[in-house]
């Protein structure tokens, strides 16, 4: 099933999303971390249909639009990506020949970095003149806890959606701690939905970016180096999950600093990323 | 003022400290965030004073016991400490001669990480074994906004409070980005309350530490390498700062991976912290 959170007339509100895409039927949930938390009495429900109105009547907003706390992510994920990091001179205290890690780099970025699909991405003049694109497929937690096993992750999975990990590359550098050029306003689109965690196989997704039409990122999500559950056990070893924990599980190559010379974000660029199984996140930097 | 967030029978609750720090007075507040953003008409009414209950029949928690998004951090931002950590062999990428950082490292703790004065921290066996302190200021913002000048920074502090920085050295090493070895829970005691920020010079206060009653870290603010102006007009350059957020300063030498060999916490051991102008901070771990 597709879960989106949608603005209607002003009132911001949760549906499920037709098999076809075309409409979008209202769900009795405050938000989607309700939907969430009691999912188990709400999808039997929702699986005998409804009436929907055409998705294209609404606004789609973050499927989570203000997470409760910093989504998690992870770095350096894909062998690829790994390699055009730290060739690229934007990895600060990369080491050749140790460009794969051995434990996953984890880091966050606040709430305030999130929008929707079709939201627009400010470039901050002034700031940064660095601004690059990452695709990720990112996890959503459905039910929380600490000292998970690798075995038991997909069970604390509810579902999938995309965000793009939007980096300020000169402001990653200089501050060497990644925190700070993830999280400048807007730097994290979300959605388009979530897919539910039965609908895929998350080991085994398309994961591609365009800018201005162009194919950029190209891979699939069987190639991460930390797999799916070992992030979940790495991450809940001394951390205790929460319910609509967001964990966006790093991007592939293809990136802005990959290319020689860099090629960065611009006013005006339009991204769209697709995770096959979940769909379309499209954003325009203003 | 000193204002603190205490549970009385079971309800929590926000006070104002009387200056011989014997009694506390309730506030008609929600909570913490609820009075430091109605701060201009409250502050009116507690000056007048009114009877208070004895602070000992009250149990402190953290001053904002659930921040509504994670702590930000700032990492060597005192000389002999940049070098003690860079000396340690517990920083990853650490490069002789270049201790000192030109651009101050920026990392977050999630919320589910603070605890209060005399709460207990894990020690989280099989997790780590490599636990270590840090005494740092904290500031409470009061006033949000974005781009923010250091000429301006202080009109955007509500006050100061003292956090401890607890650290796994063994997972911030290992994952290079600080985040997972931070973010332990109960890693991040906080209090005993906010001291606003009228009361004291921020730019000049002792900072210290105690580990079963031997001093161990003793400093001044005055040797923050980036200070606290700069720091807000960094953080705040492309990132919007929030009423509440929580900005920790750095911690000063004396951290246990400055001795050799390392001195580690270890269940039993009592932490206590110090501020001038603002208290102290004492929790045991388990």
């Amino acid at each position: 099933m597709k879960l989106a959170t949608f603005d209607v007339g002003g009132t911001v509100r949760v549906g499920l999303v037709s098999e076809d895409e075309t409409t979008i039927q209202l769900i009795a949930a405050t938000d989607m971390l309700d939907v969430i938390t009691r999912w188990d009495a709400l999808s039997g429900s929702l699986a005998a249909g409804g009436e929907g109105v055409p998705l294209s009547s609404v606004k789609l907003l973050a499927p989570i639009p203000h997470p409760r706390r910093n989504i998690i992510c992870v770095g350096k994920n894909y062998r690829d990506h790994a390699k055009e990091f730290a060739q690229s001179g934007f990895e600060a205290g990369a080491v050749a020949g140790a460009e794969i890690d051995t434990h996953p780099a984890v880091f966050s970025k606040p709430a305030s970095t999130v929008v929707g699909p079709d939201a627009v991405v400010e470039t901050h003049p002034g700031v940064t003149d660095a601004i690059d694109y990452e695709v990720e497929l990112a996890l959503v937690i459905g039910r929380g806890g600490r000292g998970i096993k690798a075995a038991d992750a997909f069970k604390h999975i509810f579902g999938y959606t995309i965000v793009n990990d939007v980096t300020a590359r000169d402001i990653q550098k200089n501050h060497k701690q990644w925190f700070l050029g993830k999280s400048l306003d807007t730097f994290c689109p979300m959605g388009p939905w979530i897919t539910t965690a039965d609908a895929v196989d998350a080991e085994n997704l398309d994961v591609k970016t365009w800018v201005n039409g162009e194919l950029r990122q190209d891979a699939n999500t069987r190639d991460l180096i930390f797999t799916i559950p070992s992030l979940i056990e790495t991450i809940s070893a001394g951390m205790t999950l929460e319910p609509g924990d967001i964990i966006a599980t790093g991007t592939p190559s293809g990136v802005g600093i990959g290319f020689k010379p860099p090629r960065f974000l611009k006013a005006g660029d339009v991204v769209k990323l697709s995770i096959s199984g979940i769909g379309e996140l499209t954003n325009r930097f203003v």
